[in-house]
């Protein structure tokens, strides 16, 4: 069976401060695919610890992967040290060189120099486009072996990976077809949604299913194999509708898609646009919503009203009642949702205020508490939470709590 | 010198879902006297992988640290590995089987019979006291290595490591001190910033340098060893003043900092205050400076003028600017800041337009495009920039280079 190991190289992989997510991210791809993960290690800039790691791996597993090492500078070492180990020479390739160069002319540098280091190949490499940076990926296949050589950025890897590795590790894996589903969630802790779904996919070994948390989504993941795809889909469907079922409107999407985007297909779909006023984000909510290709046709403004004063003169809330009912209260998000739309003119107006701490709290109105208001066609609808956790936790549950509630008053238009 | 490897065993930390935690603390309190970590594994509960990887280990590094693998059940396999490459026998301790069965009896409990597994020792092996769990560590010297059997749990590992390990490894390297440096920069890519340095730092081993690159932002680290702290604060001084004498004002920390947090800080410093009215980052700028603690302190407010209708109504750009230069030009970049700087009554204003693709792009102006200004008491700074990349990579560097120049600004105030 195809087995793999991943080797990460970077001397800042093994300082303090490093978390990993690269290797969870092609652990879960490779899984998926019926390839387990049997070792990970991890070397710094090192050419004798990189060299023992990739001798080790050789020897015992089929599939190595590794990441990082790509760059351009005299330690990135990873093509020298697996180019000996596989008694490969290094060579420049001139499509990779004209491309690293062109994508330096486009924003009107020149090359460095050392960057024509990241053209170089091993030979008999097939070479794994990268459309994302300067630094190329190669897939080595040998007699016992197959190395693939992956850039260290999240940003370059994922894709690369989705793109060129993925399709030649399923035809490697064989007659395995494979069917997934993806329910991405928000509004239930991830404990409080295992208890409510465990029951049902515990019943099943096929499908496998994975539940990953991130701060304000969880996400359950069924992948079924089967000999074939309609048996692989029949499947993942029988154990899908019963999760669909038990989960039901805190699904906001079964794709990989942000909240911000299923906002924003929302919108664009019924033609609406959408204004902002939000205080205790910061333009987080704003810069949500605008991360989203396209974002300009239904995202008007947004107005960042951090002081009082800028509630007052921006958002036009009326002074009496940010004395009478302090600045983080229902009135104030409600105003804020509707004063925003009416002003900018749009269908939908979302107001947001809270205390993101560390200051600000008290008995009354503790860190954590926050008000949305949501302002639409057929009035304005309001939450009130509780949310635990630092400023940054705070701020981005409120982002996601503010969309979510644009997307149920969304889903009435 | 005195190097770390550290083995942590265990499948489910080969899961997607796993974050390691144990190995970052190990390195932290590892590096702090002056043990450098030059390499993790990860395996599974698998005497064959943990076997290749503990003798690979013994081979190159004096000191191997193995995490898990010392629970009571059949699959955790540590200590008979770590025996049969050590040549070492198995032995039950009798002391320890007595403090297993004591602290099951202190719950009401009967010692399950595979318990006893955990009072097996190493001939020759130091037991490491458990005051949180059954299984104690070990501590196993050899003229060769020191071998270090820690327990998975981070509320087992943490004291027993900080309580039994940290004083026998002080002791171990002798007089040996550490100095660090950090320079956070801002405004040069990795490849011209080591072309710079490299002829530098590449005449010292002592200190070591390492560069880590994250899109907009070069750190640069220098860590240097000596006998005293004063000789290695000496080393690393040496390099450093060069260091900075050639990055000069592209350093914007010497510390962990972020570009918002050195812009909060010398805010609040100055008593000065700030708005923002930015288009293509589209509030990212705003929730970069609002996501530091205190910020409402100099943070007033930002308008996220996406709309032309809104960097006309918003930010009181004239109508007819917007059409003789276009919304992504200097002139309504100078505009945005000088509007909302007198509009909000701050000290600084900041505007920003630009095209963040992927649409939207023309000849003239292709995606990429960015105009910044900041508007400060001794008038306005402008910035015509081009940045490579997708959507987000383009409004992060955006965000960024706006941080920069107003950092840049607030210096001459």
């Amino acid at each position: 069976m195809l087995s793999a190991e991943i080797i990460a190289i970077g001397s800042e992989l093994l300082t303090p401060g490093f978390t990993d997510t690269n290797s969870l991210f092609l652990t879960r791809q490779l899984n998926e695919i019926g390839i387990p993960v049997v070792m990970k290690s991890i070397v710094g800039d090192d050419e004798m610890y990189l060299e023992q790691a990739v001798r080790g791996c050789l020897d015992r597993t089929p599939l190595l992967i590794t990441i990082g090492g790509l760059g351009p500078t005299e330690d990135d070492v990873t093509k020298k040290v697996v180019a000996r180990v596989l008694k490969r020479q290094l060579v420049l390739d001139d499509d990779i060189l004209a491309t690293i160069q062109k994508r330096f002319k486009a924003r009107g540098a020149e090359m460095p120099v050392n960057n024509a280091r990241q053209a170089l190949v091993l030979t008999g490499s097939d070479v794994l486009e990268n459309r994302n940076g300067t630094a190329p990926g190669l897939w080595i296949h040998s007699d016992r072996n197959d190395v693939v050589l992956l850039p260290g950025p999240p940003s370059e890897l994922e894709p690369m990976f989705d793109n060129t590795c993925t399709p030649r590790l399923q035809k490697m894996t064989g007659t395995a077809a494979l069917a997934r589903r993806i329910y991405r969630t928000t509004g239930l802790m991830e404990s409080v949604l295992d208890t409510r779904i465990a029951p049902i996919y515990q019943k099943y070994k096929n499908p496998v299913t994975t539940i990953l948390a991130k701060p304000g989504q969880v996400d359950v993941r069924l992948t079924a194999r089967g000999k074939t795809n309609e048996e692989a889909e029949r499947l993942v469907q029988e154990l899908g509708k019963q999760i669909e079922a038990s989960l039901e409107d805190y699904i906001y999407a079964t794709s990989e898609q942000s909240l911000e985007e299923v906002v924003g297909r929302q919108l664009a779909l019924k033609q609406a646009t959408i204004s902002v006023a939000e205080s205790c984000t910061g333009g987080l909510l704003s810069a949500r919503l605008t991360s989203i290709p396209g974002s300009s046709k239904y995202f008007m403004s947004g107005m960042v009203t951090y002081s009082n004063q800028s509630k007052i003169e921006l958002a036009g809330i009326p002074p009496l009642l940010l004395d009478m009912q302090g600045a983080v209260s229902e009135e104030v998000a409600r105003g804020l949702a509707e004063c925003v739309r009416e002003k900018v003119g749009t269908t939908i107006g979302v107001g947001v205020t809270g205390i993101a701490g560390p200051d600000g709290g008290t008995p009354e109105k503790p860190v954590g508490t926050v008000h949305i208001a949501v302002a639409g066609p057929g009035g304005t609808e309001h939450r009130h939470l509780m949310f635990p956790g630092n400023r940054d936790r705070i701020r981005s549950w409120t982002s996601q709590a503010a969309l979510d509630l644009t997307r149920r008053v969304l889903m009435r238009i």
